[in-house]
This record gives C-alpha cells, structure tokens and sequence, in this order.
C-alpha cells in the first residue's frame, strides 16, 4: 500500500446550526465533491460541441461528455496554432471561450494546450522574417493568455523545446526562430510574454523527451529564471508502459528541481504495440487499429499501476488522459471510451480510483459542543445533517468553525 | 579544396638592416617555425620522463618525446586527482611541474586535464561529507590552477558533465556532489575557482556526449555566466569514424555559440573496429589489439580528411590527438607511432598537414625601400636574409617595420 498521506489534511470542525447555535450529537454525512489533485483528460470535443450545427452530432457529443465529466475534473483545450488561428487574424475564439466557459460552470479546471510549438503552427507565418515570426508569437501569447485569464489560468507555453531548433522533418516558422534564438533564449521570451498576460497562471514546459537533455534544459531555465511553475512530461506509451522502473527513475531524475511534475499528456492504449523501431510515433499511419479484449484488460490494469505510482509521489500534481474516446490521434485505441462512446474497462478502473480509493466518504457525529473531526482526501466536501449542511475546501490541515445553512 | 583564408595573414612589413638601413633588394626566406593553431596530443610520457630513475626508459621516453616535439605543438598534461594527489596532500606536482617547464622550454602550449571529473578521482575523498568534498574541490583547483600559473594557462575544467550526476558504475565523491548541486550549480563553482586562480586562462568544458544534452547544458551554462573560453568536443572513434556527416552536423551545432571549438580527445585506431553494442568504451577489455596494415592505411586517410575538415572550421582552435603511441587506454592501436616508438602512416599524414601543406615556407625579395610583402599561415616566422634575420609572430593582417639582427 503506497502512502497517500501527503495526499490528505484533518478538520477539526465546530459545527454550528444555521440559527447559530452549536450542533451538538448530530450525525454529519461527510462526502467529497471534488478533487485537488488534477484528474485531467484531453477536452477538445468541448469545442467541437459548441461549434457543430449537427444536432445527432451535438447529442453524441453531449453524452461524451458527460462521461468525461463523471470521471475528470481537469481538461486540456486546444490552442494548436495553425488550427486555432487557420488564417492570420481569424481565430477559433468564440467556440473555444464557449467551451471554456461551459467547463468552468461545471467545475473544470483548464489547461491551454499549447501557445508556442513547432508541429501544427501556422503556415502563414512561414512568410515572415524571424524577428517578425517572433513578435507575432509573443502577441499571440499576450491576446490569448489575457483573452482567457480566469478560464484558463495554466498554460503549455512551450512545447518539445528539446527537439524543437533541430526539427527537420519540414520547415516551420517555431523552429526557425528557435534556431537563431536558442531554446534558452526562446523559453524566456514565451514564458516572460505568459507571465506579463497572467502573473497567477501556472506555465509549464512540456516534452516527450525524458532523457538527460531534458533534464538539463529545465536546470538551464531555472538558472535563467524562467518561472516554470510546473514541468511537463508526456508519457505516450504507444509502444509499451514504461513500467514501474522508468517511471521511477523519471520521477527521480524530475524530482530533484522540487517543483511540481504534471503528467501532460498520457497514453496507455488498449490493442496492438506500436513496434519499437518508429522513432516518431506520427510515422505509423495505419488504416484502423483496433482495441481487443486483452489489450482493454491490460490497459486497465497499466492505467490502475500506473495513476497509484504517480498519485503517491508528493510533486505529482496533474495526470492527464491524452484521448478520450479511441480513434483519436494516429487512430489509437487509446480512450477510455471507445468511439462508440461505450465505456472500456480503463474508465471504471479510473472511477474506482478517483472516485472511490481516493475519494472520503464517512459519516461523524459532532460532540457535545458541535465539534467534529474527519481526516480525508484534499478537495471539496459537502458535510450534510438533520440540521443544515454545509461545504468545505480542505486543502491542508484546518482548525475552524463553520456554520450549516438550511437545506432546501 | 577548402577555404584556409581564416588561417592566414598577411604581413606588409618595411624591413631595415642591422645597422638601420632599409634592406633594399633582399633575398628573404620566410620560413614558418610555429602555428597559431594548436596541434595537440596527450603527452603524460613527459612526466613519466620526468619521473623514472630507469636509464632505459628514460632514454626511450626522450625518444619518444622527441617525435612528439617534431609534430605537435600543444601538450596535454594529466592532472586527474586519483592520480596527481593518491594520498590526501601528497601530490604529483614535482613531476608535472618538471614535465610543463620542460615543455614550455620547447615552445609548446600546454592544457590541464581535468580538474573535476567522476572518473578517476580520489578515493580518500569519500569518507567526507559533500560540503567538504565540495570545499576541497574548489580547494585544488585554486591550489592547481595557481600553481601551474604561465606553464599550463588552459585548462579542462569540469569533464562529462552530461552523464555526471547519474553516472552509476561506482559510487564517487564528485557525483555525490552532482547530483546534489544540480549540473550548472557545480560548473559554476569549479569554473568561478579556476577563473578566480587564473582569471586570463582559457577555461574548456569537455565532453564526449555531442547530442543534443550537451548543446542545451553550454546553452543553459552561458546564460548562467560561466566564463567557458571553449568547447571540448572528445572524438573518440574506436567504433568507427563518424565521417563528413556527423562531423558537419557536430560542428553546425556548436558552432551556434560563437565560441571557440577544440577537438580535445580525438582517438581513430589503426585495428580492428571496437563492436558497436558497447555503450561505455571502458567495457571493451582485451588482451591485445593488434595495429593492422590496412587499418594503419584507414587511419591515416580518416586522419587526413577529419583534420581537414576541423582545420577550414573558423571556430575551430585545436585538435589533440589523444594516444601519441599506441597500447595506452583500452590497449587500443590509437596511436601516431607504435608501442616501439616506430612512425606510423599516420603520423607521416599529419606532418604532411602540418608541416607541409599547412606551413608557409617563401622566398621573397624586398623592393627597393627594403619593403616585403607575403600571406602565409597564422604563426611565428623566420625571415633570413644575407643581411642578417630576425622572427616574427603573424596573428593577423600587420603592417610593420622590422629590424634584422646579425646572423652569428
């Protein structure tokens, strides 16, 4: 059993009855409503709903996601630039803000995912100069971090600074401005440019690449004084989980900065390994790939192996599912849901754990003086009685008096 | 053929007899006896010369030394502390003092190597805590660095540093103290010491990792201040010459920096090639390794094309041959003159280089003002006339005016 300790704080509560006086001998229903922990998962479909004129669609979609939002309480939009902003001036603002608004109303925390890449940036800036590609990328942080502050107040500034300067699979205008600036030089101007527009929002780095370069990059920031306030790691596991070893020795290795460790972008998919020798996972393009009965137990149990290792390492803040629903990115089985919607046995391994070893449910009775003690999971909690009830944040250990409002 | 116009200068200089006269209508021979580019090699026998009370192998040393002397005209002198301190305070001064006197009598430029590294280091350091491991670090190298002040002025500072603070094949006090400081955090340190010893020192970092981990380290180590004078590539090629490509490809990527390149420890072998499945070369143990015909013919054309390759790179400053004999470490034929001291193809390749196509040798006459004009390779000349000589350093593009000194 992994010790989840620093996953959890004591209340010591007094209880007071809506009329003030205190709740003395009550029986108190104490349940968790939320997590503080990011149980996060891609949302992109947030946005396709918003913007489909296809009612059949829209329904579908719906039902989706109403799946994502019985299991998550972290999502991940999408700002890919050469998607977000298909031509110079003509943004997906309105359905992205739409999507980010509806998500919000719903207790979602959010992520904009990301503000400077390489991969799927717009063609159009490829006819500008460096200096000119450069100012446009920092103006594009500027108006979509300020755009979106209090809907989306953490941020993949950059993304796969590792490869980016020496990316060659096609020229792009990210990777240019990264060669003549340095990646150093680059992730200061982004993140000073996240920070300007949004000085409470968590920035992070995010790579795919774990190895030493990694590593040294985020100590060579740090000594530059980026504000990185969380480091990114993806984890697509096309081809095979990483297994306890390397997981391990990543955290490690990661650990070793003290500042939260998010993991970005997971995948553990549910049918045949991608094979070894693809170095560049966009290099295998099948015509379907399908999810089979072993491959969903053998996710399932990953995922479960995988969430408890992560869960009990105190940096860990956020793990992400990277798709939702299979068939998404190079058509994996990749989802907790398969495209049909129906849900595989990853998502209930998932629900058992974030909705059910994780979370408190327990029920107290308040001493003579109205005085109640729980210790549980961070997060939200609704403590409900006879009398009144009641909802608290624990966050860390808490000493208080909180007062019962009338049930309706 | 290469552009070497980098490599050359041109001297316009007005040239007077002893007695002050112009020296009108000359015959001078100008002849190069020194280059500005540092032809280096290891040369550790020099302190084994210094230190052996065998007559014989004296004598053999000298020999030896000698065919060093004819080609080379930069040294590197072993300063690794298992070795230069065994036991807590008695050091191998004596000797490698005699050794870089020596040396520096014969003209030659000589580089420390290494004054922090994990791999040979002194056990004694183990029994202390990092804080004192750390403190006696810095400690030799002010010592060291001091001591050695005029002889030896560059120095390989901090070594693999990429793979330092996980380096797992044998506990050691410099990874311990890796690790704890973070990569960067020590650089700092060592390189504040030796800079604060010898502020005019050309300090070297040096590695024989050329990925992308140890661009972003420089990257990450410039932007945190540390004075790096230039960048150690080691090029240790028992598994086969990288070739045109990797060699292009290395140098683009840290030619980046504007700061100058030296080839630090450039082995290519004259045998069989080392298999390539071995990781870390050390683990290549064998009894013997024969030096081969033909891969004596291989190595003195892989030679010839990899120096002239380095020799057109403008950034480029130095190339050291790492074994001047062959049999030193891993017992590899990695030598420019066999374990008899006998010359090699290789080594008849270099000189051709160095001393032939890569020197300027001129007869030139002086007009009628005793003026002379001549382009030639960067480095101390001899100019002789029948009127009397007189030396001279060609740095760059000079216009001058000297004065002969008698001939005796």
């Amino acid at each position: 059993m992994q010790d989840l300790n620093h996953r959890k704080a004591t209340a010591r509560l007094k209880i007071l009855n809506p009329d003030g006086s205190p709740a003395a001998n009550q029986a108190v229903r104490v349940d968790q409503t939320g997590h503080q922990f990011l149980f996060g998962c891609g949302v992109f479909d947030a946005v396709e709903m918003m913007k489909t004129r296809d009612d059949q669609k829209k329904q579908f979609l719906e039902e989706r996601l109403a799946k994502w939002l019985r299991l998550f309480n972290y999502g991940t939009l999408p700002f890919y630039w050469g998607r977000y902003e298909p031509q110079e001036g003509k943004t997906a603002e309105t359905e992205t803000m739409a999507a980010a608004a509806w998500l919000r109303g719903k207790g979602v925390t959010l992520k904009g995912h990301p503000l400077c890449w390489h991969t799927a940036c717009a063609d159009w800036l490829m006819q500008y100069s460096n200096q000119e590609i450069l100012e446009k990328q920092l103006k594009r942080i500027h108006r979509d971090v300020t755009a979106f502050k209090g809907l989306i107040d953490l941020w993949d500034v950059i993304n796969e600074v590792v490869i980016m300067p020496v990316f060659d699979r096609y020229d792009n205008a990210i990777t240019r401005i990264c060669r003549e600036k340095g990646r150093i030089g680059l992730v200061k101007e982004v993140f000073a440019a996240a920070k300007e527009s949004n000085p409470d929002a968590v920035l992070l780095i995010n790579d795919f690449n774990t190895s030493a370069s990694y590593e040294i990059l985020v100590e060579g920031l740090l000594e530059a004084g980026v504000p990185i306030g969380a480091i990114g790691i993806q984890s697509h596991q096309h081809q095979g989980y990483w297994g306890l070893e390397k997981l391990r020795d990543v955290l490690e290795r990661y650990s070793r900065f003290g500042i939260p460790i998010h993991f970005t972008e997971n995948t553990l998919i549910s049918g045949d390994l991608m094979p070894p020798h693809i170095v560049d996972l966009n290099d295998w393009q099948v015509d379907a790939w399908p999810s089979t009965p072993e491959g969903e137990a053998r996710q399932a149990a990953e995922v479960t192996e995988m969430y408890t290792e992560l869960f009990s390492h105190p940096l860990v803040e956020a793990i992400t599912v990277w798709d939702f629903n299979d068939g998404c990115w190079l058509k994996a089985p990749s989802g907790v849901v398969r495209e049909d919607n129906s849900e595989k046995p990853v998502y209930h391994a998932l629900d058992r754990l974030i909705h059910g070893d994780w979370e408190t449910h327990t029920e107290q009775v308040t001493d003579s003086e109205g005085c109640l003690c729980f210790t549980g999971f961070k997060g939200s909690y609704l403590l409900e009685a006879a009398g009144g009830k009641a909802s608290l944040r624990l966050d860390g250990d808490s000493d208080r008096t909180i007062r019962f409002i009338r049930k309706d």
